[in-house]
């Protein structure tokens, strides 16, 4: 049996695990990404965390193939560079290059939402299905596609910004520079911000009592739905209307099998998802929507840390065959 | 030098020409389709021109590689066959099996829109770049996306179908079962029915006239467009305002290097372009805009020719690799 690892770099966290070659979870460690440190010293945690995976499992380190890693920000996977991370201020740094200095194996890195989505295409939500295509809903909203057991990048390795859309009749501006973005809605963030606005407006709702208390979260939200608040049904009606016009578009330029809504805004699961569907029974023609599921994410917590594992199995056999002198 | 052939099948017309291996027309003839004649009076007349060409020319036809066909409606290009296309009144026809057979060479079909793309993306405005994703405006609107010289087919053969998401604020019914699709606005069809309705409802125009003698064209509209007419503006404004935000998402999922707008409609040129620019302004992310280029078709005409020959090569070639061993 080989092994992955695989790593998940957050802003906060550093979350690395030990994954077989079936993509099981063997065993997977955290600790804070301290990223203010430096560059170095989160690489040196990275390889010392891998060190102590194998060290509590007492697996055959011979037996690691790669190392995969999924960064924040804008990824040049070709060259395994990490062009841009706002969190984590990261600029044109060589991750793969001076990480497998560190552990002696190749590293393959990808931006974290495309690891994920790989995670579920290949393990999770979309295993067996041809065209995957995954959004994930946290603080913000992004896709990724996976066709045929292969991420889509497109030019300059940017495919995916669907938060990024200006969707009329919104106002939010946003850090990207465009006014009343998709992510603006659909997400945590967008989630909570809907509710502030319409209890400041003086609207009556369940909400109020957390609101005053600074607590406010999407999970109330989601909460207060299930209690049957007014405006939380509204904020969650909408929510899925504006989700499901933007994948209106997804299904109609990908033809997916299937849709996989993964991250924190995927707990919502059919209070959202129920409104997804109807507005794409009006907005998208039939025959897509006969072919299609659409389903929660199935590998939350572990999406980012298996999809890295699988991406750097995927990355490290096609090299291997190319050195064998095969086609690719 | 080796030949392929290339048939653009359309309702009325069968176009069938003779390129080269530099994707040049050596020659063209063009026949009335005659449908409602049967499948293999289609087919027969199909081989009928490809004699024709070879004897015009004075081609030897041993050099000719292969034959492209594009079709109208859905097409299974793996199988050869078309499922269904409402406007010939074919449901499952094995074009290519059945005229391979007739022209003792492979046939290759797929569906029209995506071989005028592929042409373009192969000899056209999308030359040279990583991802062209091509849309046609017509009677109706579609899209292909071509990446690194592959089309992009999703679940069942089916992505592309851009014209029919239902946008906000139509009312049009359209044939595929939804209301207010994209292409109720942005075809030379929806042109048309908003320049009607607006002086339906007595809107002042000096199109007027050609609506009263029931001469009224998309054509007419550009024209007017020219001359100032505030109708003609608002016209191909809104159009232009309504592709752009289709468009947006096409760029934020698929991050085209180059997006080529093809068919009839691509003639109001500028008129259009203009506003899809300034909307894209508002609604797409600036890095992406960056590094794109939108570009009227360059093959206006000939695209399905070229891209079906063009198809037939790249077909043709792979399978010879295969059946030589080769991995594709």
């Amino acid at each position: 049996m080989q092994y992955m690892i695989g790593i998940d770099l957050g802003g906060t966290n550093i979350v690395c695990g030990l994954v077989n070659e079936r993509y099981e979870m063997v065993d997977k460690v955290k600790r804070p990404t301290e990223a203010a440190l430096g560059v170095d010293h989160v690489l040196d945690k990275m390889a010392d965390m891998i060190d102590e995976l194998f060290a509590k499992t007492g697996l055959d380190r011979s037996h690691l193939l790669a190392v995969g890693a999924g960064i924040p920000g804008f990824i040049d996977p070709e060259r395994g560079v990490s062009i841009f991370a706002s969190n984590l201020k990261w600029h044109d740094v060589d991750v793969a290059g001076r990480l497998s200095v560190k552990v002696g194996v190749p590293v393959f890195i990808d931006n974290d939402v495309r690891m994920y989505v790989y995670g579920e295409a290949m393990s999770g939500a979309g295993r067996g299905a041809g065209v995957v295509h995954g959004v994930t809903i946290g603080t913000g909203l992004a896709a990724a596609t996976v066709v045929n057991g292969e991420l889509y990048y497109g030019s300059g390795f940017m495919a995916g910004e669907l938060g990024h859309v200006a969707i009329d009749g919104e106002t939010t501006p946003c850090g990207c520079g465009l006014t009343g973005c998709l992510e603006s809605v659909v997400s945590a963030t967008g989630i909570v911000r809907q509710a502030k606005q319409a209890l400041e407006a003086g609207r009556d709702s369940i909400l109020r009592e957390s609101y005053e208390r600074g607590e406010l979260s999407a999970a109330h939200v989601s909460q207060a739905y299930d209690e049957g608040d007014a405006l939380a049904v509204d904020i969650l009606t909408y929510t899925g209307q504006v989700l499901g016009k933007g994948l209106a578009y997804s299904i109609s330029l990908l033809s997916p099998d299937v849709i996989v809504i993964g991250g924190g805004g995927a707990l919502a699961g059919e209070r959202l998802f129920t409104s997804v569907r109807d507005t794409l029974q009006r907005s998208v023609y039939y025959g897509y929507l006969e072919r299609l599921t659409i389903r929660p994410g199935e590998l939350i917590d572990d999406g980012g840390v298996i999809g890295s594992a699988a991406f750097a199995k995927n990355r490290a056999e096609k090299l291997r065959h190319a050195a064998a002198g095969g086609a690719m």
